[in-house]
């Protein structure tokens, strides 16, 4: 598989809603410039950001009304891509002149794009990320672009055991070093779970479980999980060695990757806790240790890896792997084969919400699919 | 026709003569590295920039009496890109040891040069751009660099509905976008030309027009003469409804587009007014707009029109196409067609002075031709 | 022979002895990543910079002990460029977990690899740069990045009468000019040497010759010594005329090239000197005349000539050869042969020591093989 070979029918987290809304938004999906923006009634609109006349970046335009104006010669375009105004001479109108229109769902707080076959997109197959939205909830998240393949993105966060090296006095921990990745494949959704009984608390972990002693072994787990082409849901936390998980602290982190070309991606992260819901400076601490792990760490080897790898795949580089590279080489098998089949993904999807009632329960790991 | 077949066999302005003296001057035609200077006696040369021995940029050297001495290692060459001297032991100078020398013409104000077969070489088929040095009129100008091929920019300046656009508050006019393009090819000159009666006023000419009142219509043309590869002369002005154009006021626009290579341009531009001639106001003020119309308006939107196309041309990205492009695609037509012929443009050269007369004593447009 | 084809059974400096030691310092060497430090006993170790696992570059690491820990999982190297530690669950390491090892031989202050066949490399073929080390003289060195083809220096360094034109007021001198370049030949060894009797002082030299009065003529000598692939020592000084050098000032220059990639080299240069080699005010002096020469004034033009010729071989683009280039083109040659013949270099390595001292009773050019 080569790095241009992208997975069609699938959708792709496009923006954050709060993103769009009526001021353009220019973003680049599969190397195709897409234009955002919401119509007055507030449904959001993503058609191509080259207008067809003279190929104008549309986002330089304005929007007039449910239409977006071109700033180059005016011509206007609603939100399904069709010009219906040329405001020269005659005013006609060729039927050719229009610009994509790509199909759209807006679901769990982000616009997910379609660039395949529309007639197979089903907005169902959108893995859950229910969290996001859940009113019982409280959620922070943003987006980072990285010049890097998506790719090393999605392998970086199938093997969390980079924390101890990259992520050194933050997210790390020998305790992740020592555990065992567990992966499940359940349809095209893979799970990379590590359960990490009595040992060292993460950093940013000890600071959020208010019962954390320093030096106090404590149980930990971080379970991942992936579906394609990659958007990733990890649910991790920290509780006293043998008590229950709700008597620890946990959070969802959101990690959405978008390729805008083969080497850059959109990465939506996200962080969803239950704790301190209303306090806004909980959410605050948490865009402190994103900012300070994934821009400040993990951007900086995994920019670097891909100036090593230049234009060449992680594959036709000929890596070695071992044991805790498992998830991650799962994933990238799965994604080929769908890209191969040109097929569309079927995540799990299981229920979020009980699975959390359920996991709260528990003193050990419990896996989504047990 | 690639964005790299140039037309060879045409004269292309390399600089201002204001541009070139006693200081060496760089510049990149077609591709080609070209060095610029003025003799002692005054006498304009262009020869090849790169020193056939190492290849050093001559540029990088100094002018001594009529030669260039190259900074690198001291070679001299002559105005017709001899060398004439190697102070190097023996100071034998092997036959070879030359830069080409390019056929050159100093005309209305600018230096032209020839690079194709020197023999087709006819200072005559210059189009007419003696308005520059017309001791009537009074001329300001100044060159952009475009990052841009050349023939977007001729697209933009053959098709001047985009002023209600890209100009807003400048250049923009209800009246030039409501108007309808009159397209006219004699010889391989083509002509665009809008006559806009009765509309609203264009605001950079409203403010030369010294009879105009906010809000009153007026009179307007703008009458665009193309000459290949891409010498464009607008004649473009405003009086009040019915009245002579003589009682008005006008300009000469010059547009000159050279290309550096496929994806850059210098932008010869010119403002010729016959008003105030005497009053170095009245031309820092065309100055200004040129800098805020040109420069933060133009370049701004056909750059942002190249990053779109990427290494496509306009023709390979497959632009939908309207009444008013009409002279674009005609301009375009014509050039690809004396590039796949090897042919040399024949301008229609009318005289501009005597054009210029009869024009003041109408009332309705006056073509070159009519 | 193309920019890429490189001689791969020869010694390269990668580093100055004193730029290697506890911390990890990261080069590329015709086009490899490298990575060198010291184990704690001190010996230099080379090995790839590319981590075989996920490609992260091994110098964004840390040294632990005598080995190199990666940054992103963790695992570490040994000198021998294997995987010794995987600090991941079960620790297992696969056999094909390692990066290159390159050979290497620490001789005259200088870190040498070899990249091609290991059983061709003999540290006796590196050439003869004792004098660096040799504690009756004293030494000054660093090391420039050129963005240009390691051949374009070598070409310059061949041939000192760019002196006269690129270091005016430096390294200048008519004398240079007028002299004759005799070029020698012995094994792989090329000597291009200029004996310049009673001509203009070079600045530089005026100024270390107390002996010297303004304007007074002197006998001067630049004898470089070139080695495969691009390994230069200059033998060069100023005397009064007719006087043994003894009674002069001299100094060696250091001109060690190494390819990073084809349009960008390390120049590893250096001074010895033989006169207050107890005052570190006469090294930051040629600290100074190196800075301004080297930098400001060769790397200008030798760069400027790399954007000239593009992608382009020297000999791609057709040069014009003359008298003085002699050496420059019996060195391209030689290297060419070398290159297509997969050979090794055979420096002829005169006895440095005994050479100055028979150098300095000399009234007259003395050559290394005379």
């Amino acid at each position: 598989m080569s790095t241009s070979d992208y997975l069609n029918n699938a959708w792709y987290a496009a923006a954050w809603s709060s993103e769009v809304g009526r001021a353009l938004l220019e973003r680049t999906i599969l190397e195709q410039p897409v234009l955002l923006y919401r119509k007055e009634d507030g449904a959001p609109v993503a058609i191509g950001n080259r207008c067809a006349h003279r190929f104008a970046p549309l986002g330089m335009g304005k929007l007039i009304g449910d239409t977006v104006q071109c700033r180059y010669h005016g011509l206007r375009y609603d939100g399904t891509g069709r010009c219906v105004l040329n405001p020269h001479a005659d005013g006609m109108i060729p039927p050719r002149m229009a610009v994509p229109s790509y199909t759209l769902a807006e679901k769990h707080g982000l616009i997910w794009l379609w660039m395949g076959d529309p007639h197979k997109a089903d907005a169902d197959t959108i893995p859950d990320f229910s969290c996001h939205t859940d009113p019982a909830l409280a959620f922070v998240g943003g987006v980072i672009e990285m010049k890097a393949n998506y790719q090393l993105i999605t392998d970086n966060l199938l093997d969390l055991a980079h924390g101890e090296f990259v992520h050194e006095g933050v997210l790390s921990s020998e305790a992740i070093t020592r555990s065992r990745l567990q992966t499940i494949e359940q349809g095209t959704t893979i799970y990379s779970n590590r359960w990490m009984p009595s040992g060292e608390a993460i950093p940013a972990f000890a600071m959020i479980f208010d019962g954390h002693r320093p030096g106090q072994p404590v149980d930990q787990w971080a379970y991942m999980r992936w579906d394609a082409p990659a958007h990733m849901l990890l649910d991790v936390g920290i509780t006293a060695v043998g008590q229950s998980r709700g008597e620890g602290a946990w959070i969802y982190g959101t990690d959405i990757l978008t390729p805008k070309d083969t080497c850059s991606t959109y990465y939506f992260w996200g962080i969803t806790r239950g704790y301190k819901i209303d306090d806004p400076a909980a959410g605050m601490l948490w865009r402190e240790v994103i900012k300070q792990a994934f821009e400040g760490q993990d951007q900086v080897i995994i920019e670097a890896q891909q100036r090593m790898l230049g234009a060449q795949s992680l594959e036709q580089a000929g890596p070695v792997m071992f044991a805790s590279d498992a998830a991650a080489q799962r994933a990238r098998k799965r994604l080929a084969e769908l890209v191969r089949k040109d097929a569309v993904p079927a995540p799990q999807n299981p229920d979020l919400s009980a699975l959390r009632q359920r996991g709260a329960q528990s003193r050990s790991p419990i896996l989504p699919a047990v």
